[in-house]
């Protein structure tokens, strides 16, 4: 049996940005990207040429792709050439292979917010998308809107919708932009729009999780023909978020009908670095992963204590849909398994740590690992930290200092000039070699301006660590993140400090503490005792 | 027309119990019922009677409600009479109105988990109903694993829900364990049992997360004729979470067809407080409320500046599916570089501010807003301090007190029991109605650790404002974001705070500076100057 071709489309660069708060640089859209690109996606929407400098500078850049680079724009406004469009021109200049324009298909939004006719509004499209196609280039439209404007004018929304399609749209994309489209209404609508004439393999869906069916529209337009999915990693996205591709993805690789019935991008070896792929969309905006997230969740597997689990023991499949594995997600349950062991082993090579198979050390490290995850710690991106865990649990760590106390002081009050100014000032004591040795450093930049009290920290550290000194002198603090979790039964700080050195070694160290000091600085000492370790120890790359 | 009756059945203190990490007490188990049975819904699953301490002592404290308190079960085990069931017996103890027991109807479980024949299973069930009705109590029946066992054997899988509805269960509840079943397939099980013979007013839906259809599964299952839907709060639930009635509750009273078609225990005024229901569970939890919640989430009313906005500004149900104040939320229309003047006329008449198009205050404001956005604020989010911005701007915002200096300190040594501890403390000096005063705080909480820097500053801070400290008295700090972000030319630290206080209020403040506590004492200030606003000057919601 021949497999129909179902495509995915991403649009969390642009859709996804519009989230409050959510501003990606260029760097973070590359990486993104490539994550996106790798998995299999047949489109990555990388935002709008034009509207604002950090979209621009993402196309300027031109990011390499296996994906359908496209770039977002709107259909040209009435009274103007599609050619003399500058809008328009901004989109077309950046380049892509495919371009995708919304356009409005509600009447009630061409006369309140457009302030056209309907006519002149079913000319931009046409003309727009015409235009697209002269250039070279695979046209989308996203018909905004497209569900409530069918509801409140069938007869125009389906005019506009076929406008764009017989000016040479490859995708009609049916938008519910609201997000209040319940999914027997998603169905009965995109049939309509087959048997008006567009055929399911020109037809994208395009939902938001206002009813928290997102995902469900998107299959339920699926299922009445359309073999184009957008969505976003996550769900990211405005108010409720965009469908989530984390989801859909897995859904429609791994569930019946679909499984069966579609051929897509994405093969089974790629689904396996959903999770990752997951993890590093939240790694880049700070967010604290979403434990209860389908698939990807780190609960999404954890099985509570009592029936389930014994359940589970007896045979996986009594109280799973999917196998973990497949997304690259991992079972949890209220006992340790050999799967753990062997992942255990795989990072411990990864640090240039070989450990033999059922070495006892495996088991203490994953307990310990499981207390210190508990407390809030974690070892997913501080593979540093983990190391050093580890290592000290294997006896395979010198101890290069040690820190006494410190004590760090930040004062803002008036300076002489009636100004307000603070002042950050550190004592550390350690002993290094048996020797006590006492440092103190005020924390002010080359403008004189106050740095804080980790940077006070840090600075009073490396000041004075004997013969260690120079072998840190090359090291510094490239990034800092702070997150509120949970430890135990109580919220405390998790800092994670990303941390650079003059040949190029890019670490990563982790600090739990209520205390956001406390938390910083064991952070800070991780980081510099990593660092000596591959200075005098000459260990593998971590 | 008579509208049909439809019922919802919460298991939030049952099934949402099964939650990772979570466990209520009896007093929050009190609470969660009171906010529950005023909302409306007309079953209340308490517990497990018997299973475990706290659930028998909720019982046992006979709490008090309109809705049909529900004692949770399984049915008989084989080779008993239900007269000499020990588990059976303390659930019918409980004395609770309404029993719910769980049974298998999937062969393979049947086999596996239970290791009994087929016969011997249909039997239990029949019998523990039988019994429950013989005792009185409003009889349930949850089909565990309906939808696989229907699949596997439909014969069976009908054949066990058949034998609890002809023993006189008043409701069969057809539940989708695994999560794994999606919503056509639930739509199409549902037609067959009432085909079969159990009438759709006799049919229960109880799904689960996995796929992120739980909510369209319930839908389904009402599509097909369920009358009673189950889930918990905030979807709260073992693995990816149950069917979320905060989201069902006001997709199936607000969204068509169902709010012609069904009359429910839920007032559209109980409706209100729905968004206050969801933060006491979170806060009982000590959880940050998931700010992309449908209906209920702090951003799901919330606009990102550009097309969308100007349009909502035209008239808000262009891009908006409900009206908040239905549900107890509100509009945010979020403050960001891209705005314009009517954006922001707009954002200020929601702090109450009314001010005329074309004031040379709102293009002032606007410039300010981009010379901070260009030091690292961040107005997307920290909405109350963009209202405090513009007030100063406005000349519209008293000097409640001001803050003089402070200083704070961290200490790490060995206490004298050799063992490293930490200890915080924080002096502030303010001059409230022209009186200098000075307090001093250390940070240590009930269990004497110590809570660092921030949090001794705001002990100390809110310590004496003088005539201002009791209305700040319910205030709370909820969630702590830091970032590191570009500040002109320099790596500066943003933290972004989340303040709540006790009448349900939440609001976001920001603070920037390359000193973390700098920043953090910022948005501090920020907080409380917000919150004296709306106690002491009758301003709007903001």
């Amino acid at each position: 049996m021949t497999r129909e071709r179902l495509y995915f489309y991403d649009t969390t660069l642009r859709d996804g940005q519009q989230t409050q708060g959510v501003q990606f640089s260029t760097p973070e859209k590359m990486q993104i990207a490539a994550t996106l690109d790798a998995l299999g996606v047949d489109y990555i929407e990388g935002g709008w040429p034009g509207a604002n400098p950090t979209d621009s500078e993402f196309f300027d850049a031109k990011p390499q792709m296996d994906a359908t680079f496209t770039a977002f724009g709107m259909t040209k406004r009435a009274g103007r050439s599609a050619e003399n469009d500058d809008v328009l021109a901004a989109v077309i200049n950046a380049g892509t292979a495919a371009v995708c324009l919304v356009g409005k298909t509600h009447d009630f939004h061409v006369d309140k917010a457009l302030g056209i006719t309907l006519a002149e509004n079913t000319d931009n499209i046409a003309r727009s998308i015409e235009y697209l196609v002269a250039q070279g280039r695979e046209a989308l439209f996203d018909a905004e809107h497209f569900f409530d404007g069918y509801k409140s004018n069938p007869e125009y929304a389906l005019e506009a919708v076929l406008a764009a399609y017989m000016a040479g749209a490859r995708w009609v994309v049916l938008c519910d932009t609201n997000g209040g489209t319940l999914p027997h209404e998603i169905y009965a609508i995109t049939k309509a729009v087959i048997a008006a004439g567009i055929p399911g393999d020109h037809l994208g869906i395009h939902t938001h999780n206002d009813t928290e069916n997102a995902v469900a529209g998107s299959l339920a337009a699926v299922d009445a023909g359309a073999r184009q999915v957008q969505g976003t990693l996550n769900g990211l996205g405005e108010r409720c978020g965009n469908a989530n591709l984390t989801t859909l993805i897995p859904t429609l690789l791994l569930k019946q009908p679909y499984a069966s019935r579609f051929e897509t991008g994405i093969s089974q070896d790629a689904l396996k670095d959903l999770v990752r792929a997951s993890r590093q969309l939240d790694d880049i905006l700070n967010r604290v992963p979403f434990r209860q997230a389908p698939y990807v969740g780190a609960s999404a597997f954890a099985h509570k204590a009592g029936l389930h689990a014994s359940a589970i023991l007896k045979d996986p499949s009594t109280y799973e849909h999917i196998d973990p594995a497949v997304v690259g997600n991992a079972r949890i349950i209220p006992m340790s398994n050999q799967a753990g062991q062997s992942n255990l082993r795989r990072r411990l090579a990864e640090a240039g740590l070989e450990v033999a198979p059922g070495d006892p050390a495996l088991a203490r490290i994953l307990d310990l690992i499981k207390a210190r995850e508990a407390e809030g710690y974690t070892y997913d991106s501080a593979q540093a930290s983990f190391e050093l865990l580890a290592r000290v649990e294997l006896g395979q760590i010198p101890q290069f200092f040690e820190v006494k106390r410190y004590k760090v002081t930040v004062e803002r009050r008036k300076n002489k000039y009636n100004k307000m100014i603070s002042l950050s000032e550190a004592v550390v004591v350690v002993k290094v070699d048996g020797e006590k040795k006492l440092s103190v450093s005020e924390s002010l930049d080359e403008h004189g301006s106050d740095r804080g009290p980790v940077n006070a920290l840090s600075t009073a550290l490396a000041k004075d660590l004997g013969r260690y000194s120079e072998a840190i002198g090359d090291m510094h603090l490239v990034d800092f993140k702070v997150r509120i979790t949970q430890g135990g039964t109580e919220a405390v700080t998790r800092v994670i400090i990303d941390s650079e050195d003059g040949q190029g070694r890019r670490w990563s160290t982790v600090g739990v503490s209520p205390n956001i000091v406390d938390a910083s600085f064991e952070a800070l000492l991780d980081a510099i005792n990593w660092k000596l370790l591959r200075e005098y120890h000459a260990v593998g790359a971590g």
